[in-house]
């Protein structure tokens, strides 16, 4: 049922019966380590590029979460995935010769959201009984793709983001137990003008605090509703920015905000800069640490918002400045 | 309701209430040309590159939908978009700043086909009442994607194909008249092991074999239910391979169908080689050739094959093999 302009509430709630998460080693060094399902050992993950390292990531979250939810690939109607590379590369392999139908999803890191409120819908609306969705991010692949090969070895600066080497994925399941997927907020894009392509926090902050300030005018549920509020990867200079624009909209979320960019490394040992981000973050984080509190009652409802910066490097090249969106999904333990 | 593990049809079937398409000076030489809403001047669109000439191809193209399907951006709950630009930045570029959800899609030259799929399945289950569905290529952005930038005057395999340079869209809608989405059956990727990035018709036949004939096992129906099985753009190596396969399977479409990637130029005039490709494709020549006849009744029902071929430059060079998906929409005029 739709709720506003951008919101659907779904009387038929679509179960997440299962989670899986598979990190790199530097991801396997952080707080969050005890949450994932498995920590490869080596970057290349035993493959000979970055490419084929992340598509194997995504393969084998994929086969741990069919495990996981006690299915198989013949009860999957559809797999919705997305990733950061170029032409979605990651996906497109990890799903190649597999025996289920495939919808290639992209909303750079906000993908999983996307993938997630799409799902849910094909699902609430009868379509399908059991969907997977599921992203990736390789630290390594980013880099070359979207600034410079790492044998360059460039400086980073504060503001930059650490991409996550991490796939992690979800089993939306019309029956079932689990928490499940309450309402959708669809982001729009929103580009406020900023064109440094290594502070990508600041040029995000104003689509999720857009995203989110839409939810509650739609939905009329306040931050209170929520036990918390997760923006997708923010990072440090993101986070502020975001929460001091909500309060301009009247949404005070500082109590109970959290960015999964800001959760995975341990900032004060590991040298991630403004925090996470990738496609992988989000996925990874709710996969490891917010799903285990959802389901044993520890949290009752969050508003789980990742947030992506959909630009490319030829765009940045040509001057343009990085359009984002965030997408928003109410999910309930 | 679903009829088989890839294929759901529609008790409530969306309405296709209007079309758009505009294309490049090249398309508007070609047979198809009184078809076109619009014929660009100059490929460069009036823009500084070629990707930003494809934005502003797509972003005419949804303003003239708009316009011809009666309706403003008020009314549309979501845009399905996507293209073959590193990154999608065709498609979130022409939306960026829009006061419409954004829903961004990957599907190589099969997108279109996966937008109206997705779109259909939410309209149907009841969470939106108007979508709009719209794609773009552009030649030259695609050559400097894929292959050389033009200024490299690299010689084209007769196998190779011209992106086609336009941007084609739908409006969808609960309500209305014109023709119906019935039925979607949803892709499965596949690959048969084709290196040659120039025969990308030889990828993809399999993927829309495939498609097909899983379309007609798990619907019961027959290719005489159809006026014609309109592929997206095998082209003429493509298509002769396509009709083979299918043969094997079982299925007899010779004398039924049509490839949007043959019917674009005149190729005995056109030095197009084997035909047209691009997600520019299929939705324009569906457009404005195929959405009339239905309309008009010169045809009562279609399916319509949109194929994608999901490689990157990257995996290429790293001696994979071409990853293919197609995915089939019945459409009742």
């Amino acid at each position: 049922m739709r709720l506003g302009k951008q919101t659907v509430t779904f009387e038929k709630m679509p179960y997440i019966t299962a989670t899986a998460a598979i990190v790199g080693p530097y991801e396997g060094e952080g707080p969050l380590k005890d949450g994932f399902d498995r920590i490869i050992e080596n970057d290349d993950n035993g493959e000979k590029s970055w490419e084929k390292a992340e598509t194997k990531l995504m393969q084998d979250t994929y086969h741990l979460l069919l495990q996981k939810g006690n299915t198989t690939e013949k009860n999957i109607h559809y797999v919705l995935a997305g990733d950061l590379l170029n032409q979605n590369i990651a996906s497109s392999y990890a799903f190649r010769d597999r025996e289920c139908s495939y919808l290639g999803i992209y909303g750079a890191c906000s993908t999983f959201g996307e993938a997630v409120g799409i799902a849910s819908m094909i699902m609430a609306g009868g379509f399908a009984e059991q969907i997977i969705c599921i992203t990736s991010s390789h630290y390594c692949s980013a880099e070359r793709q979207y600034r410079y090969p790492l044998e360059f070895a460039t400086q980073r600066p504060p503001t930059s983001q650490w991409t996550v080497t991490g796939s992690g994925g979800l089993l939306l399941q019309k029956d079932g137990t689990g928490p499940m997927v309450e309402m959708f907020t669809a982001g729009k894009i929103v580009d406020q003008g900023i064109k440094d392509a290594n502070n990508m926090g600041a040029a995000m902050a104003p689509a999720a605090a857009d995203t989110i300030a839409t939810h509650f005018v739609e939905t009329g549920r306040k931050p209170e509703d929520y036990d918390l509020i997760v923006t997708g990867d923010l990072g440090a200079v993101g986070t502020d920015i975001c929460r001091e624009l909500l309060k301009q909209y009247g949404v005070d979320v500082f109590e109970r905000h959290e960015d999964c960019g800001l959760l995975m490394y341990d900032r004060s040992k590991q040298d991630a800069h403004s925090g996470a981000s990738g496609c992988g973050c989000c996925a990874t984080v709710f996969s490891a640490y917010f799903y285990p509190k959802l389901r044993n009652g520890e949290l009752t409802r969050i508003l789980f918002v990742p947030t992506g910066a959909l630009l490319s490097p030829t765009i940045v090249q040509q001057g343009e400045s990085i359009a984002c969106i965030a997408h928003a999904v109410a999910i309930a333990g």
